[in-house]
């Protein structure tokens, strides 16, 4: 003891960073350990946490999870109606983004989109009578995860939609997207005008039958191996998919080239393709999906297979719990606003995109992405500091998706709700910010982080599957 | 003095590193400036450089320079054979890369790659009959610099070659670039074999008419804004084109499907460009050229303008020098190897395609290319490191090519020879490493320097022309 007291101390400081602004003020070196209580200082949960970490039954089936999510091999096999790829989507059904949710519960731009498919399918005439119909409840409503697939934003899919069909080669299972129709005025961020419902009728028409043919005649359909050299050319596959719609384009034009397509036709979807830096991400989401299905169902698992927003909550499903959805209300985003817009003409954070960082991509994949920085906000320096950040609350890292920025490390992936649960350290989104009114369209793009609430609540009802009940809250003293 | 002695010392070492080290060992605190002599002490270049740097009509004549540069706008304007781009290529005439050279020095793969133009255009028969022409001085062989072209490696370039044809805008000079063969055995290695030789033909042929109808029909013929954002996508632009040659296909593929041209031969010169992540080099050299040139030619200055190597030697170029060669032994090149081959197999450092490092790419762009590195070797830190040194002997750094990872600033752009005499410091190269022996190919790619004997040798002649002769060295203590 007198030795300690002898040389100079080396104080390090855990808590109120405050403790050693005043060491520092007083002449001491004090260190600040950016720390907080386990699970928000909440004791019960804190120990169930706690009980949960190395527990061999979790820890195994977290391995089998992940090894199936790191197994996984994400082909595009085809491009279908949606109501040829989804047996359930023969009625008068629509998909949409997020956790389950009532029409009188939704927010403007999903409202907006439903009664744009809703004109689109021809089960109205107009707008107003799409709202009636809607509100009626004679329009079935169910999240687009139900049924393995995912849209952008109020991913809003309906029977007569063309969807990608990404299938997952090592285990079969078949995930499903609609198509990006670009930026501005577009049905995912709620507009329904005219030109909207144009564009979707090409898409679901002369598109549709030609890129089903490139799609069906590609030379290599496997898309990991392609969102992988994008990562090596900037792309971080949620935000930013400039460059994997650049290796798609090639792909997709060789396929035509080879096949009988009228060429007036394949110069028509093709142009369509090529103007759109952001068309591969519908593809990214997909492949996504598939891969997150793979690791879904594994009883005990405490990763997180699904994270999505409906634009009122945010929800997540784990592995081991089935498909019930953990949900909080939708954190704001930390954005960029195009010119004209502030934050309060936002719409809450929405859509099923949120896939890609459930996959190690997107926010989580930032270092690959510096440039994504001028879209979404910050410098350059904290793309690479995210992804690090990510590391410690991900079962592992991804050696398919590395990132030369970190040394081509892999992408942190599999994220552990009992991780964030414990350390407090939330998974960071990469995002579009919708006009909070139905019609206009994308107002910004920037960064938000899921809620804690959503992890609390999955480690709860996943301790209650394993054990019963919580194991008893232990006094905090 | 008392004050000194009585507070810890904190010491800057500058020249021998082991001064610093000895403290160091003592308990003391040294910081160890890496620094070396200016013009590598030699006293009278040292002075000469001393009193050039600040001279306002070299100033002057910089910015000019550097003006011009950076106003230049390189557009994709037409695709031609050699002999209609350049008229002197009308006769029995080949150009080759680097500065002058005869037949009788130059390294393997140049004559390979000679022969094989010979043999391409149908001067003789067989390599042997190619080799004796070459050797009777009746085929004429000057720089492709001579009439404004470049060409990577052996930069041959023959009458019957088609030739990218990129305009300055801004000034209106042209400059122009082979086409890029892929990877393996191609003349520019000096590969000289029949399928090498039937390549060409078709390049020349069927490929030459199909691209030379997209490249008039481009709905965009602007090559600056596509290179900046490439700089964006993990490209350099000299070693690394991938995301360059993603962006100019889809340009070349929408302009085709507007053409009439045949749906097959479409196929195999598209399919052509598809598979070749380095199609883009010979466009990103030509417009190099096209920016270079346009900074050549105003008297007093000390910007480079030029950097090449026939194999044999390395030559400069300076604006204010007109266009004499400054040239010194190439320097070996650190790299990584393709397996199977060592630095013996290894031919000198080769080509005209340091003309991206001349225009703030390349090596000097590393920043922007984490990725390289696992192809030119060294770590992400290494790539960022590189091209900030770059920025101490540039003129400035170029605002259309910009660097995520320097937090957007521009790429280093302008050598200013003076500046790599002061300091010593050598411009960076990324390049390929060719086979000694022609018809083997490319056996690795590396990182190496300029020598310093260039730019000694072109201040010293630059002072020559400002003042009649260099002013005398004064004496050194």
């Amino acid at each position: 003891m007198k030795t300690l007291f002898e040389q100079e101390l080396k104080v390090v400081n855990v808590g109120l960073q405050s403790f050693a602004a005043n060491i520092d003020a007083a002449g001491g070196n004090a260190t600040h350990l950016s720390w907080s209580p386990p699970a928000g200082a909440d004791a019960a949960l804190g120990w169930t946490v706690a009980n949960m970490i190395g527990e061999p039954m979790i820890e195994e089936a977290n391995r089998t999870a992940y090894e199936r999510y790191l197994a996984a091999q994400p082909r595009l096999t085809d491009f279908l109606l949606a109501r040829d790829a989804i047996p359930a989507l023969t009625e008068r059904r629509v998909l949409h983004a997020g956790p389950p949710i009532a029409w009188e519960q939704m927010c403007g731009p999903q409202k907006g989109a439903i009664c744009g498919a809703i004109l689109y399918e021809g089960w109205t005439d107009t707008i107003e009578a799409a709202e009636k119909l809607a509100a009626s409840g004679k329009v079935l409503m169910e999240p687009c995860h139900t049924y393995g697939a995912v849209g952008p934003m109020a991913g809003v899919i309906s029977p007569s939609m063309p969807v990608w069909v990404v299938e997952n080669a090592a285990a079969g299972n078949r995930a499903f997207c609609n198509v990006n129709e670009g930026l501005g005025k577009v049905l995912r961020f709620g507009a329904n005008s005219g030109d909207v419902i144009d564009r979707l009728k090409w898409l679901g028409t002369e598109f549709f039958t030609t890129m089903q043919i490139a799609v069906r005649g590609l030379a290599d359909a496997n898309l990991k191996p392609l969102m992988g050299q994008a990562l090596h050319m900037g792309d971080e596959l949620h935000n930013r998919n400039s460059a994997a719609s650049g290796l798609l384009f090639k792909r997709l034009t060789l396929a035509l080239m080879d096949s009988k397509v009228d060429g007036a036709a394949a110069k028509r979807a093709l142009t369509f393709v090529a103007r759109n830096d952001h068309f591969f991400l519908n593809l990214s989401m997909a492949a996504c999906k598939s891969m997150s299905d793979a690791a879904h169902g594994v009883a005990g698992s405490s990763m997180v297979t699904a994270m999505s927003r409906n634009g009122v909550n945010f929800g997540i499903r784990l592995s081991g719990t089935g498909d019930r959805w953990f949900e909080a209300p939708v954190n704001p985003v930390n954005g960029l606003y195009f010119p004209g817009y502030t934050v309060n003409d936002a719409a809450a954070d929405l859509g099923d995109s949120a896939i890609t960082e459930t996959n190690g991509l997107g926010g989580f994949a930032m270092a690959a992405s510096p440039a994504i920085v001028q879209f979404v906000g910050g410098i350059p320096a904290d793309a690479t500091e995210n992804s690090r950040r990510m590391l410690s609350i991900t079962l592992g890292s991804n050696p398919a998706f590395t990132l030369p920025a970190l040394d081509f490390g892999g992408t942190p992936a599999g994220i552990d709700a009992r991780l964030v649960v414990d350390s407090g350290i939330l998974p960071i989104i990469n995002t579009g910010i919708a006009h909070k009114k139905a019609g206009v369209g994308q107002i910004g793009a920037g960064i938000t982080a899921a809620p804690m609430e959503c992890f609390s609540k999955a480690i709860a009802a996943l301790a209650a599957a394993l054990h019963g009940a919580s194991p008893p809250a232990r006094a905090a003293s």
